[in-house]
């Protein structure tokens, strides 16, 4: 067994723990991170079509105000391409298939957004009227307003709780919302293409940051194969995998929060933190990738961007890359019907699809379907959720704080605990430096 | 490695697991199960005071319609003793003492009763207006009440949400609530002590029971101090532990449900398997027992029972034994009250807790308390949580029948699992033996 010693160790070579270790590193202290893939790069993943089409299987996109994000891809020279927003997006409201949203729906959007704004994203269980907002759930508050008949409510829901939180309105709590939109800067910026959190796309993936920073960092940092099984803390911390262990005076925990428990700690957590984190439920998206010869809904002037009242897909949006001739579209299942889809198999799954998209965007869409790419981040041992966990009810106002809390000497980053951009790779990148800087100025030099 | 060759292996010889093979070994089945502590009995515990005074560390007890388990008493010689109940109980209604519940929360709970009356304990999720109540917290529902103040409405969200499910009233749904009432008979069924489910408990503890079907099963059958860290189930299936390889036709998978995710399963549980048991919350209840010389409240005619609308503390009940002279006050503590006691120290956690019961039963108790003994079930890593885990909202509408449903050579038993007196022993039993026919069902002659 290999031993090495370092002023910190990191596990998981996703966003956070690359920008803990990147900051540390800059602020001259020894790293070393543990990563149990043979990536780095966390919940992003990458594949390309024969035509050279990248298709991102996770998390894809940047927007406005993701600073950091911009500034490491300008950093390490990623280049950056619009999403494609042709033509005109298709709103279905029931029966009824319209190229913008109801005024019902917007009203709804405009109350959350203007409820968002008292959150405090710092410490969301000290907002106002948290203990009320933590109890009752997306779906109650949305029937209990006077404003936009049911389906109009069930699309807010299905856009908010399903295409944020990849969550049934039931599942989540209004408090739960209101600080991820107030996290994301409200609900203009979250849903946008263009001027919003979808805005942009990376050469490569997001991935390549990551890569470019495990890099700069060196294979001698960033170790892959690396699984950690069990950290001691006792004082100083070891972390141990099945062929290393590193010592350090310090460690930043930054694999996904629902995985924490995979890894043994000795001694075991503190029980309110091992509550806490129990109390997360992992995101259960379903990500769907149809390939196409050609984006054939261009030639009708829309831009392939749907957002469905019902069905079994809540969305898509033309995944298609400029300069290349393929098209994808890509959709999102949330919620229930994410799961229901699960208990398919995937030709019924497949069928399934295609069959309700048909319906959207016309016969082409089965006629010239090419391939069907699916990947279930809930599936990955070393994932288990996509996008990202969140508490249900009452799970803010009962244990956000133990969530985001150090535990002596480890620290804790991820998209889970972040305050800004909660749930995106800014967040993870915030959150793992704001961990890097609080270990740092607890070392002793 | 050794290696065992049988039917069936069990997981877990909690009641469960100890129902289902003493069911398949009395029809004619060969089965091993493996318990990875160094006892059987799951979440019951039992300890002594040197005047032999029995201190049920975990569940303690039994109530009338619990047949299956009166039964198993009587078949192994296992004595009942009633639950003390002298006296009157108290009822802290915001700043008012009282012997009764008002009219108010009884009104409250009859509702409720009469709510849960329509639910479908075999299939929730099918109960006439499932979504809708499973998308409301208890909190949420009990806040529209039109009876009942702020008091009221906060002492039976406590006494329910609280008593039963260990959870705060935020923290869990409507349906969810009234699937555990009605699976219980019934409020007064499920609060009651005389007539009730804690009119009885058992010399030895419920511990007791399951030792002794425990001995009639045998050594060779029930293995202690082996825990199972993997399951193979292709086809047939082999649990291993770090000593011995069990390989049979099928596995009873009884371990508390929060606690699967720490079995390797190979190939992995399908995914919608997993999700559904990440989704289910541990319960945090904490158990704390004073010990004193007697049981003092008798004096003044009070029974040792009460229940408070706020505080630490939710309820009390006297735990003192017929024929032995310590008096012993048993308190309950849940929901965020339970997390934020969990944050202080032990001292402090004591000096909290009976400055509070000071304040009920006078200041003999904190003059004269000899004892203060706790146990965190949620600390425990082979338990994580008590009473039993539970959905939060959408929990059951949207993955009850995945919780439920076997998969493959796979059976799920526990309480978790079980409709009838679900989270009680008896739940416990009764899943057991279901889960034992269906594998003897599936099994070749």
């Amino acid at each position: 067994m290999a031993r090495i010693d370092v002023d910190v160790v990191v596990v998981g070579a996703g966003f956070a723990g690359l920008a803990a270790a990147r900051r540390l590193r800059d602020a001259g202290w020894s790293v070393a991170v543990l990563e149990a893939r043979d990536r780095v790069g966390g919940r992003t993943h990458t594949r390309y079509l024969d035509d050279g089409t990248q298709i991102d299987l996770g998390g894809q996109w940047l927007g406005p105000t993701q600073d950091t994000m911009y500034e490491l891809a300008r950093e390490y020279g990623v280049a950056t391409f619009p999403t494609a927003a042709h033509g005109a997006p298709i709103y279905r409201i029931g029966d009824q298939s319209r190229s913008d949203l109801p005024s019902g729906a917007i009203e709804l959007l405009n109350r959350i957004d203007a409820l968002a704004r008292h959150v405090d994203i710092a410490q969301p269980w000290n907002s106002p009227t948290a203990a009320a907002l933590d109890g009752v759930t997306v779906r109650n508050w949305l029937d209990g307003q006077d404003v936009g008949d049911s389906d109009e409510r069930r699309i807010v829901a299905r856009m908010l709780a399903g295409g944020l939180l990849t969550a049934e309105a039931s599942d989540i709590s209004m408090l739960g919302l209101l600080f991820y939109v107030r996290s994301g800067n409200g609900v203009d910026s979250l849903l946008g293409m263009t001027g919003g959190a979808q805005q942009d796309r990376l050469v490569g993936g997001p991935a390549a940051i990551a890569a470019a920073i495990a890099d700069s960092l060196g294979p001698e940092v960033v170790r892959l194969n690396e699984q950690v099984r069990r950290i001691d803390w006792d004082g100083a911390v070891t972390a141990h995998t099945d062929r290393l262990s590193v010592a350090a005076r310090r460690a930043i925990v930054a694999v996904p929060a629902v995985v924490v428990d995979d890894i043994e700690f000795a001694p075991a957590l503190p029980v309110i933190k091992q509550i806490a984190l129990r109390r997360l439920m992992p995101g259960a998206a379903l990500k769907l990738h149809l390939v196409f010869d050609t984006p054939f809904w261009r030639d009708s002037g829309l831009s392939g961007q749907c957002n469905l009242s019902s069905g079994w897909i809540t969305e898509t949006v033309d995944n298609s890359m400029p300069g290349r001739a393929a098209g994808v579209l890509t959709g999102f299942s949330y919620g229930n019907d994410a799961l229901a889809l699960r208990r398919l198999s995937e030709a019924e799954r497949r069928d399934t699809v295609v069959r309700e998209l048909s319906e959207v965007f016309g016969p082409r869409t089965r006629r010239e379907l090419r391939d069907f790419i699916e990947f279930d981040w809930c599936a990955e041992p070393l994932t288990r959720g996509c996008f990202s966990a969140r508490f249900s009810t009452g799970g803010w106002t009962g244990l956000g704080r133990d969530l985001r809390a150090d535990t002596g000497v480890l620290h804790w980053a991820g998209t889970e605990y972040a305050s800004v951009w909660n749930g995106y790779f800014e967040g993870a990148v915030l959150s793992g430096r704001d961990a890097a800087d609080r270990a740092a100025e607890l070392l002793p030099r």
